[in-house]
């Protein structure tokens, strides 16, 4: 395989009030390891339950479905609790997908958040809990990542491809610059 | 100066419909060649008059302001006809400005243009002849420039740093691509 033809979907959500309905999600397709080739979106309800089927017609629907040989998600939820089911997302569109933290889950501030906010909240907490976190060593702090259709040896592999510069694999931090810049008017912080 | 330090910002529009008021525009800040580091946006009224108003207070708001080399714009009107006056937007943001085509500009289509849609067309189409066009060959097809601030040589360099396939230099290119990947959900067509 030639290095520079593997290619990745990084999903990050913008900036957010709890007041408001949904937020938008970007999308964005880089060919290792950070050409851009393309831009998606939708959006997603404010700790609903939508994201996993939203996040599958985007990248369905599009001409990077083929391509895609992972999908890189910046935590397992968007909008706030709105939780990414990663074995439905792997089964449905048949990519390899992993989610990628900076900070080790800390189950109980979790679930004490998701008892404050929901009725359900052990169906949320048991879908968290679900998959497993494995430490992944970086030149600088390691990343915490829950994956579904590949190996940890890939996982390090295509890590590796996408990251440029600190632990933050290129299209995860270009979705985060371009949703912030999109709904701010400038982008901000990290990733 | 140091090659990869060179940063650029790229703007482009969104597609819209005339029946449509406003349209996003995105700037997109690229360390050189096409390194991701901050994305940047406004609405211009379709038709309107407050492009460069509009351009030069979401530079001139950001931290980008004191670090771009360069202003790359995709052609010198932004949402149909709502016109960038480059000389302004040089004198106010105190950035070289470039306007980047891959078609020579046909005066004579865009007078008729221009006649079937404005009371005051001949103000506007003075503002478009005013600027030299510039010719610039690359290793494809020529591309057309008009430009503020800096020389030819200048130009081909900063045009040679930043293109990386093709004609158009990346900051527009990506521009286009999360611009109109925003709005219709996906990116499609070339800048």
């Amino acid at each position: 395989m030639v290095k520079d033809q593997v290619r990745a979907i990084g999903i990050d959500d913008a900036p957010f009030k709890f007041s408001e309905e949904d937020v938008l999600v970007v999308g964005t397709v880089m060919r290792a390891p950070n050409y851009l080739e393309g831009v998606l979106s939708t959006r997603v309800d404010i700790d609903g339950v939508d994201a996993t089927e939203k996040i599958t017609a985007m990248i369905d629907c599009s001409k990077f479905q083929d391509q895609a040989k992972v999908i890189f998600l910046d935590g397992a939820a968007l909008g706030g609790f709105n939780l990414i089911d990663l074995e439905e997302l792997n089964k449905t569109i048949d990519i390899p997908v992993m989610s990628v933290s900076r900070e080790k889950p800390n189950f109980e501030d979790i679930e004490k958040a998701l008892k404050h906010h929901f009725d359900d909240w052990e169906k949320k907490f048991e879908q968290i809990k679900r998959g497993e976190i494995h430490e992944i060593k970086t030149e600088h702090d390691p990343i915490y990542v829950q994956k579904e259709g590949l190996d940890l040896k890939e996982v390090e592999r295509l890590l590796g491809l996408f990251t440029v510069r600190g632990r933050i694999p290129e299209p995860i931090r270009a979705s985060h610059l371009i949703s912030s810049g999109v709904v701010r008017g400038e982008s901000r912080g990290k990733p």
